[in-house]
């Protein structure tokens, strides 16, 4: 029997949900619940039916697990504990600081209702964190890097709209090919934040705006640009939309460490990720971890885990011996 | 309390593990076990009994673990069974197609004793299956590649000291840079054995030794060379000892994948090692896997498991919470 998904939210990543959830066989999507009218949310893959997010509870019986899309910021905090007293639930929470917080609300909820719940799944937080635990675990002498990019950053691109006379703006996050380098020579640089990245900006501008002026409010931003090596391109809207709509991201984990009698020699482990769309990566890697979360509470695992918590075989579809014969 | 630990055999991977332990400041090296004498083994990181292998048994109240640092094609087979019945265990066996075989008799071994093996530790086995499957799982849709090197193959440097005139030799297996960016463009390209990889051959002949004969021996030599392009070096053998005595190796596991309505999106996923030595990484993974298979015996779960099945969060020596902190 397919494991009975449904998804909280129709925004990217719902909508991207709903395409990982049709490349796997084992999965099925039941129900879309949204805030929107219902009736403006057409699903694409199949006969999905869309319900005001409020009637989620009355098709409990229906559902073996909800896949919860929405927002980090206001979505999840509230909807992740509430959905884990009565479903088994998957989120992508990415608010790193207040994860242990999020992880404490869901664990009580989810424990509360003998349910099982995947918090923070994606890359990062997700693969990401997964990589730098273990390759920490496996080097304890060392030193970890994280490079993101080359990718769109949403909230680089949101602080050059804020800038007077910008129209729309698209930042890129481009990890520096010399610092990759000098990290997986193995020899552990201490690297500024200059030299690990830098920022590149498509900005379309109001007609007759001052671009020496916006390009200089951009580059001496702090926080967000001053601290980079910054190169604003000015861009028609038409340009924008054609060239830059994408939302490629991606980055790289890297753990140089050293083992030996003397530390003397160098172990380089590099995760590297390259992403044309970020929202369909982070729904492919969810739809794993709710087939997960449901076997998980099908064997009595219950309560708020992370991907650090979960067994890999438990991502796929494959039987344990097939999952031997064919990777081991 | 620190987990003791046994080691039993003390060659390369050994000695590794013995380096790898004093890493980890909650495992303690309590005994090597070894089939040599005793008293011709001086272990170098502290105070190690050194005993008789067939003495293992009478130690099973002061050890919590055993490392078996074995060869697969001879020891492993009959050892990891025969421990497992005794002591939890880990190993690093590694004939690909023998692994469900193995992990029978261990299972059936470890289950009659009450105990949990994890076997078939390290990068390949190891790292790369989990890599792989883990990969797959996220993009159902896609294609996998493996590079292996630029490291030694022992396997292939063997099959050169066959041939007719070679002292000694070492074989360097290297990735071609073209066929990893044609993979890490997302285009899953099709690649021939030839295109994935060289060969590179530091060969001490005889003196007088027809070394054209040789070369083209080893260029045309079915199975090992004859399907790659192959240089051939003739050194010294004080150049061979000075410049190639080392154990580098790693590789790469690439998972080119499609996601979106129609697949229009690329998704690549790289895992890469950078390895100067071989053995001690291969022991480093292997200590993080002894304290999983200590904590999973202590919760009850025996038998035998592969890094498939284990939580990443058993391979760390934080805490839970210390974990969701520091990585999430």
């Amino acid at each position: 029997m397919k494991i009975r998904l449904g998804i909280v939210g129709y925004g990217n990543l719902g909508r991207a949900m709903e395409y990982a959830v049709a490349q796997n066989e084992d999965i099925e999507l039941r129900y879309i619940f949204t805030r929107r009218k219902p009736s403006d949310i057409k699903p694409v893959t199949g006969d999905i039916k869309v319900l005001d997010v409020k009637d989620a509870r009355h098709h409990v019986n229906e559902i073996d697990l909800i896949a919860l899309c929405g927002g980090s910021s206001s979505d999840l905090p509230k909807q992740t504990p509430e959905f884990a007293r009565l479903f088994n639930v998957v989120d992508t929470y990415d608010v790193h600081a207040k994860i242990p917080e999020h992880y404490e609300n869901v664990d009580k909820a989810a424990k509360a209702g003998g349910k099982t719940a995947i918090i923070s799944v994606g890359w990062d937080p997700g693969m990401f964190s997964l990589n730098k635990m273990m390759s920490e675990a496996f080097l304890p002498h060392g030193r970890s890097y994280a490079f993101w990019g080359e990718g769109v950053s949403q909230g680089h691109s949101f602080a050059i709209r804020r800038v007077d006379g910008v129209l729309d703006a698209r930042q890129y996050t481009i990890p520096q090919e010399s610092a990759l380098e000098a990290v997986r020579s193995g020899n552990n640089p201490e690297l500024s934040t200059r030299q690990k990245h830098t920022r590149t900006c498509f900005v379309v501008a109001q007609d007759g705006a001052d671009l020496s002026r916006i390009e200089r409010e951009i580059i001496a931003m702090p926080d967000y640009f001053a601290d980079y090596d910054t190169t604003v391109n000015f861009i028609s809207a038409e340009e924008l939309a054609k060239n830059h709509s994408g939302m490629p991201h991606g980055g790289f984990v890297i753990r140089g460490g050293k083992t030996g009698h003397s530390d003397e020699n160098n172990q380089v482990i590099e995760y590297r990720l390259k992403l044309d769309s970020n929202p369909e990566f982070t729904a492919s890697v969810l739809a794993a971890y709710a087939r997960a979360a449901h076997r998980l509470n099908a064997e009595g695992s219950i309560g708020c885990k992370t991907v650090l918590d979960v067994p890999p075989a438990y991502l796929s579809a494959e039987s344990a011996d097939e999952l031997l014969r064919k990777h081991l």
